[in-house]
């Protein structure tokens, strides 16, 4: 089936399976933080207005700065993007032509970059029912790659790999001359992520990909960095257009890298909500993803394919994320984001009505 | 020298050449309109704010098909861009590792992109004193190409080429194979200036890159546009980042595209500044460019380089741009935009003085 690939701009998937959209839809297919932005920002964006006159600073210096100090990385080992989803497409051109490893299944951008990018690409799965690395492949194929992309915590599955596991992967890359690309885009709403920032300046083969998008809800204006070694930092500047990050989100950056408290409020609020829904709805039948994250996946185990179930939901006003371009998953599951709780309650609802 | 590579962002400058920054400065290094935005942007600024939760829709539909209403030419033959940077950046990963043309001396971001794409480059040199092409140089050069960059009206000359030397150089390009790349980042700030756009659906090698942060003040939003062939305009899109193009640019860019009033009473005003300062630093021995847009370069004769002059207006508070990376230039040109007429006043007035 030809579904859009993304999450996001609903109207796409309702047009390509022709169903009418309803007239109150909520998009569940969206991983963003569902409290909005910080109120700091939305206070100063009237003042913001004269900044879209200017040419933002190329170098991006007084984010870059905040981001050093609160990292306590050094500057030249930070550089920002146009959303993560740039810095993707810049480390896709970086490895241009080498073979590459992506651990699925995970977000499409990966794949995507490396075939613009003409990298033969290998594909290691993750364990079910646990969704762990698996070692065995991974040692087989990690000599064979220069770099590795992994989503950690994973989306679509939520799941977050131990530290253990982590520094083991890092060491295999090492040994190897392979780069290991670690997504950290949703590393922020799980309560005790130990994020592997503290490697970046001992090795020479860990690249970490951070987003602002997600967890102060700014996707419109997008803003993501990316931590690396001096080399690396260099390589990806010389490939980047140069003001590639807009004023406003410089600004938007500047205003959200300090909120720690909104940060914690939302993980408290995140880790309730899914435990909530976890236990509802494994109690009704359904399976879910061990997720530490905003979103989770969704099985009805009664379908081979979820895809009624996706075509109830939407037709219930209920967006779900379809999984039919996930290697490994192929339409077998449905990703959900955690949303206000009332906007849970009516998922809830539906799902048991499914059920019945 | 090793100056700052860019206009804009003056306190790089300032730094590079050890001079105190000035408590006022003006900024005559970037090409924006002095007017600033259009006004509709201004009152429409604060119902943008929800915009910037959601992800921009990445095939910026609606904003594409105003363009495509306006320019009359086919969706499929538009693409927009992060800024016309962007759209230069993926143009040289399209002809990556091909023999690229740059007609100097001329933007810099032709020569940055194609050395960060592998491309060897050559440079066809504008003829002073009319900075006209060189169509026996051309004639040669051509065929040795898969592409050219042309700027026009030209940065930073300002000078514009006619109508029959465009398409002279666009038949010489088809019967090579080799496509024509028009960046028209200024086109509409030249009162008659006929657009090669109309070639757009005609043509399978021209490309034309138009910038709406210019015009419309929204430097610090980046948007711009490429019109070409299905297959190029294709080819864009598979090398470029998921969603690009910010929401606010996209819904700025949706407000400027048909302000045509603003558009020609900028036009007027920038025509009669530009020939009260022509005629006023001519009679006062300067030297300028032939120029019919909003900028224009200026020396004085009698110095072989220009940079006591730069360092005079620097301590003035008023910032030049340096013509030191520009080859065919290399210093003994600066480059001024055109701005409000007080600040233009003030400008006569330091350059009176220098000459005294």
């Amino acid at each position: 089936m030809n579904l859009p690939l993304h999450g996001s701009n609903p109207n796409y998937l309702y047009k390509a399976l022709n169903i009418e959209i309803p007239s109150e839809i909520i998009d569940f297919s969206v991983n963003i933080n569902p409290f909005g932005p910080p109120s700091s920002l939305v206070e100063k964006w009237k003042d913001w207005l004269p900044l879209i006159q200017d040419y933002p600073d190329p170098k991006a210096r007084e984010l870059t700065s905040l981001i050093s100090k609160i990292e306590k990385i050094s500057v030249s080992h930070i550089t920002l993007g146009n959303g993560a989803s740039e810095l993707i497409t810049l480390l896709g051109r970086k490895f241009s032509g080498q073979h590459i490893g992506i651990i699925q299944p995970t977000f499409s951008e990966y794949e995507k970059v490396t075939r613009a990018a003409h990298c033969p690409a290998s594909y290691i799965y993750l364990k079910e029912p646990n969704w762990s690395l698996d070692f065995d492949e991974l040692y087989k194929v990690i000599p064979t790659i220069g770099a590795l992309f992994i989503c950690n915590p994973n989306n679509p599955t939520g799941h977050s790999h131990s530290m253990n596991d982590l520094l083991k992967l890092l060491e295999i890359c090492e040994e190897n001359n392979c780069c290991l690309i670690v997504d950290e885009a949703f590393y922020d709403f799980q309560m005790e992520y130990n994020s592997l920032s503290s490697y970046i300046q001992k090795s020479n083969y860990l690249i970490l990909i951070r987003s602002l998008t997600k967890m102060f809800s700014v996707a419109g204006l997008r803003l993501g960095y990316l931590l690396a070694n001096e080399n690396i930092i260099n390589d990806i500047k010389t490939l980047q257009p140069e003001w590639s990050i807009n004023a406003i989100a410089l600004e938007a950056g500047k205003e959200c890298i300090d909120e720690h408290e909104f940060v914690q409020q939302t993980q408290l609020f995140i880790q309730n909500e899914r435990e909530r829904i976890t236990t509802f709805l494994t109690d009704n039948g359904y399976q879910l993803s061990d997720s530490c994250v905003n979103f989770y996946l969704l099985k009805d185990p009664t379908l081979k394919s979820q895809h009624p179930l996706l075509e109830y939901l939407l037709m219930k006003g209920i967006v779900p994320r379809h999984t039919e371009n996930f290697p490994g998953l192929n339409g077998t599951w449905l990703r959900l984001a955690i949303r206000e709780k009332q906007e849970n309650d009516m998922l809830m609802e539906a799902l048991l009505d499914w059920n019945k």
